[in-house]
Order: C-alpha cells, then sequence, then structure tokens
C-alpha cells in the first residue's frame, strides 16, 4: 500500500469565498502514482468547507444566499459562540456544505461524473488556512 | 490490496425520488471479495445524493417536505442559476443530504448497525444518472 | 494492509447531547499500530451523528437552537415518521450534521487541524447507541 499527503494554503481577500480546487487534486493524484484507491480532500479548519458541486457562478451566488438565510452572519449577537468572536455563522455554514469528500482513483484518476468539481469554502477567510490531501491505494 | 468498481444506474420517472440500493450495495461486497475494508458509494451527479437513514415511508415524506421548506423548488426565478436551467433547487437539496457514504467492511460485509439503509437521492430525475461503488481492502 | 475495528458505546441521559470523543478515537488509532491510512468513524443508528467542530460551549448552544429552528422537535404530530415514534426531528437533525467523519492518519496520528475535535451527536438519545471506528492502513 502506498500513502501521499499534501497541504494547499488559501488566504482569501474576502470572508467568503469559494475556490475551484479539482486541478491541484488532480496534480496530487497524479505525484501520488496511486493507481486505485481512495483520496480524501478536507478542511483542517472547523470555519471551511471540502465540497462538490458546478462550476457555475449562478449557482455559487444562490449557495451565498441559501448559506445566509440558514445561518446568518449578522446580527453577531444572536450566537452565543460569539463573545470574543464574530464567526458562529461560518462553523454553521461549514456544517451544511460539509467538511470532507472522499473521492475513488481508478487508472490513476479521479473518477467523477461530467460534472464533479471540487471546492475549497471559505467562511471565515482573510488569513491563511489549509486542505489536507490524503491518498492511500496502489 | 484489491480494489473493485461499480456503477449503479437509474432513470427514475419522478424528478424526486429515494431509492434503496442497499442490496445492490450487498451484491458489490460480495463480487469484489474484500473482506476487511473501505466501501465508498457517491452519486456520479451533482443534483443527486446518497445517504444512510431509515427505509420507512413516512421518514421519506417527511424528507420531501423538509427539503422543499429548506430549498424550494419554486418559484424557478428565484435562482440565479435557472437561467438555462430549472434545478438549482435540486443542488441544494443534494448539499443537505449530502454526495457520499464511507462504510466499513469487516468479514466480507458491510458493518451497519440495525437500521441503517442505503439511499440513493434523486432531485433532477426522469434521466439517465448513476452512482459510483468503490471498494478497497483485502 | 492492516485493519482495526472497535465499537465506542454511548447512554445519554438527556435526549440530545454533544460528546467530544477525540480521546476515545486517538487511542483507537494507537492501538490499531497503523501509521499511515484512513479512518472512519460513523454513528451505528440514524439519529445520531459523527462530526468534526470546535469544542466550545458557546456554539455547541448555538447548534442546539440552529438544529431546532432547521428540524424542530416538536409538535411530534408534524412530521409522518411520527406515528408510533416521536423522533423524526433526531433524523433530520442528524442528516445537517452528517453520519460519518473519515480522516487521514499520518506518522500514527490523526491527521488534524489546530481545532479539530470529533464529536457523537446524539439526537434521540436515553438508551445504549454506538460508534463504529474502523481503520485501514500500514
Amino acid at each position: 500500500m502506498k500513502s501521499y499527503r499534501k497541504e494547499l494554503w488559501f488566504n482569501t481577500a474576502t470572508r467568503r469565498l469559494l475556490i475551484n480546487i479539482t486541478p491541484d487534486v488532480q496534480r496530487c493524484v497524479s505525484e501520488s502514482g496511486i493507481k486505485e484507491g481512495l483520496c480524501l480532500v478536507n478542511a483542517m479548519h472547523i470555519t471551511a468547507s471540502v465540497f462538490i458541486n458546478d462550476d457555475e457562478s449562478g449557482l455559487h451566488q444562490d449557495i451565498e444566499v441559501w448559506l445566509e438565510k440558514l445561518a446568518p452572519e449578522k446580527p453577531y449577537s444572536q450566537y452565543r459562540h460569539n463573545s470574543y468572536e464574530d464567526n458562529a455563522d461560518a462553523h454553521l455554514k461549514r456544517t451544511v456544505m460539509g467538511r470532507e469528500v472522499t473521492m475513488a482513483i481508478t487508472n490513476g484518476k479521479l473518477d467523477f461524473g461530467p460534472w464533479e468539481q471540487i471546492f475549497y469554502g471559505e467562511f471565515d477567510g482573510k488569513r491563511k488556512k489549509r486542505v489536507l490531501v490524503k491518498i492511500i491505494g496502489e
């Protein structure tokens, strides 16, 4: 069994942002030399997400509006977590979007349907944060 | 290490439907010959879901009503994604329900609690769509 | 390839409770002797959750309030599932929080960011329920 590990780093200019990381993960799969296995990609922070969906800007705006309705950022005082912080909404938004994605690797490639793209979802940005890529297989 | 891969295909008569795929996945586990390992089952489409819950028709109706409250199908115009499409709600519903399930295989079987059943959740059906089963182990 | 399996049991005094199980899972990783691999931790019941977030009591209260807004326990009669049962809300709350977490193991340890902690989320307690830990790797 082989294993591979890499960190991907981000520092977004805005509090919230969705970034397509599919090419980065594909590069990891190639570097790993693993032909058959599983690839785990997870946020290493609890106010960010890794998820799979469509790379379509209208949908990304819909997700922003929808998450703000399900778990609004403001008023900050509505959350008990926000006594010294202001990011309780980011913890909840990441819960909706998910921490991680596990993907199959087949013939040395991400085994994806036609529209699947991997995103880093930042919900409390403007600082350095990272994603873990771990691959095991043969 | 052994690996196994199979696609399961669906074509639902209705836009939304929940289908119990536990027997299909169990058959894959048997076919794989893998005794100890991990089994990943994921939707290969971004408007469908694979999740684990109860096979109880009342609950399935509750899920339908609940998802329609969290991410209503109509009016289509409420979503920016719906300029050429009408399925933005399906992208959001699948986000709530999740893309994938990772399960343990022990002694050649799905290592499940008493009520766990695997479902394919279709949220934009009436067309051919598929699920990936990938198993690794020994 | 090595594999490891353990069940963790819980019996909460209240209907809903979040329990930090990170030390229990770390002990499993040590016991397994696996240095590089993947660790799956999942609820074996469909009214409970395993998820990763912050161990901060204010946030845990926010999660309780938020889940009650998204999927209220009462009135019980609002759910079709509740003809002989009263736990439909627990099925929905667990859907939001997730069934399972897959984590990387690197150098014999959970490969975590600084604030990641694993929780058992009980949404229909006051009875014996369990979590599965499965680890594969080398």
